[in-house]
């Protein structure tokens, strides 16, 4: 009973996603469809592979990850297919896949077989008429050669990783979660070298400590931690710390190494 | 392990999906759920009748589509199951599966069977205590035969067809998406003889062509296409058409055969 | 094919949920994961409990309930797991189970078996890290007793029952629902007694009849019932009570015998 996800912007009041998961059925009847989320915000294609990301590597290896936010749907932009993780990954290539690009195994394929996709391809879904068919034949076994050439130049947003000098990190908040936590895209690793003098500056304010847990800090105050997603997370104990700060996506946050 | 679709307005906030949820779990243990949508406006019928077409046709033969949009639950509306595209249909009878009406193979039965639903029925919950263990029991092979009388004149709603003459089409907005296209419930066969030569007239706007996917004009431009749902869709190319010409669901949507 | 629920407040818009069942399958590949909800407002411990004993009662024997609404994850409270009603329950310990655990069947565990929960465990998503993996071990077979120690004094919220004297019974809205019907923590057989002759005030509007059916009353007029959750609901046929009452949770109700 193979395993197949579903990440889309197509939110739950259209029959989008439900059209989708026919999709995949009419092909591989037994396949178990999970929900990631369709509630990625429209077009979003860094939130999606935000989302993506942290909820992906926690299924089982042979799982296929179905993804589609595809502003670019009806033009030249590729559709994809590939292996990472031992999880088959299929979406349009636009930068959705950017945190799992670095692992491939083997290689990242256009999908090309027409005939593996709806008779009548609209110009506006692809998610139902060749995602969701390419994918379904890939949770059944198809070998992702079979499904089109190879390709070398995958696209990658240059949001997913900080720039680093030698004492400073320049980062940016890359995801507001439902609580108002700010996440970041400075990972525990890139902090680790500094973790005993260090200033963390977002908004107009600075924090100078990582801490474990929400309860390390009074109701109401602000706190820096590595969240679940292993990213470095601004939270405020029993707060919302997006609120608090005025802060939303795409915000600077800095680390400086202290003397 | 049978497929069952589930179709409703009763939102993801409350008990009543999962109530649903068990209540066919507890018949049929294997069934496989699958949410079609949630999500429906309260109480509309027409919204439910769209998603629930577009989305079950992608489904394979053999699947079974619960529906309940039920603003007549508790008063004499009927409960019904029929067999249409080689698919199973349950749920009340109030226009929700007009769109699938046409293609019933066989007669179409009112649920007349209390002892296959709950033991203690409600008043105000028939998705629960009715449809559910129905479509249950009809997924597990029970033969509609068995669970009521054949009945002749189901309700379908009067929306879902435009008003055609010799030298006009008089259609109507069904469906307005979560990007804010406008989907008429006029087809792409109603149009086709006269595509070389038409006007498309909404509110006080119209165009003269239709297209084959947004980037076929301008960003920001009004385009006519046929939409993934095979109707006639008015769109914004990277914008959303509902609110550019402030129209909603039920405005007229007009199409001139042009001499 | 183990049957697991999902009841949350994670919401629909982040990874929370995927993550959860990426661990469950990780575990137990072929569970079957019906949501029950992830829109439960976010840690409203009263609301989770009461959308958990609703839809789980209707789920088959041997299901495994898990629910993760959870305002003290990080601190001291224990994660539980126990049987009733020949279901499985696994969440934290802060009154989630309170409708459950008066019919717990044997002793009520607390979760010790580090071994079996996430390597890396965070602070912050004990959903992810321990109650999946181990509802995931117990829908797989595991013994509840081998999953920690037994406890003897679980949390239960005082909401969920009213207060009765002899002439009267003191309750509350425990539950508005989407159609804005206000359910309260009466039962059916609290009032049954007094049927014949009491008057039920709320606001500052009072009601002297229990209804069978929405339809029992004039549209826009306000009625009583027992609902779908056999508690006694104050409802508008055709309207929106909580709105028209300007009452919300918490809100009191009585109910008085007549002489």
């Amino acid at each position: 009973m193979p395993i197949v996800t579903l990440t889309t912007d197509f939110g739950h009041s259209d029959y989008y996603v439900g059209a989708m998961k026919g999709a995949i059925l009419r092909v591989a009847p037994t396949a178990q469809l999970i929900d990631i989320s369709h509630q990625i915000p429209p077009q979003d294609i860094l939130a999606a592979a935000f989302t993506l990301r942290h909820a992906a590597c926690e299924f089982p290896p042979g799982t296929t990850h179905l993804a589609v936010v595809d502003p670019g749907v009806g033009t030249q932009r590729r559709p994809l297919a590939f292996k990472a993780d031992d999880q088959t990954w299929v979406g349009p290539d636009n930068g959705l896949f950017s945190f799992i690009l670095d692992r491939a195994e083997g290689s990242i394929h256009e999908i090309d077989r027409k005939d593996l996709c709806a008779p009548q391809q609209s110009s506006t879904f692809h998610g139902r008429d060749i995602f969701a068919p390419i994918a379904a034949h890939l949770c059944d076994g198809l070998d992702l050669s079979e499904i089109g050439p190879a390709i070398t130049n995958p696209i990658r947003l240059n949001e997913i990783s900080p720039h680093k000098s030698p004492d400073q990190i320049e980062g940016q908040i890359i995801h507001v979660d439902c609580f108002g936590n700010l996440v970041s895209n400075i990972t525990a690793s890139d902090i680790e070298p500094w973790e005993s003098a260090l200033r963390i500056r977002f908004g107009s304010h600075a924090l100078s400590k990582i801490k474990k847990a929400y309860a390390d800090v009074a109701t109401g105050e602000p706190l820096a931690l590595i969240g679940s997603a292993n990213f470095l997370e601004i939270s405020v104990n029993g707060g919302n710390a997006a609120q608090r700060f005025g802060l939303n996506r795409r915000a600077p946050i800095i680390i400086e190494k202290l003397p």
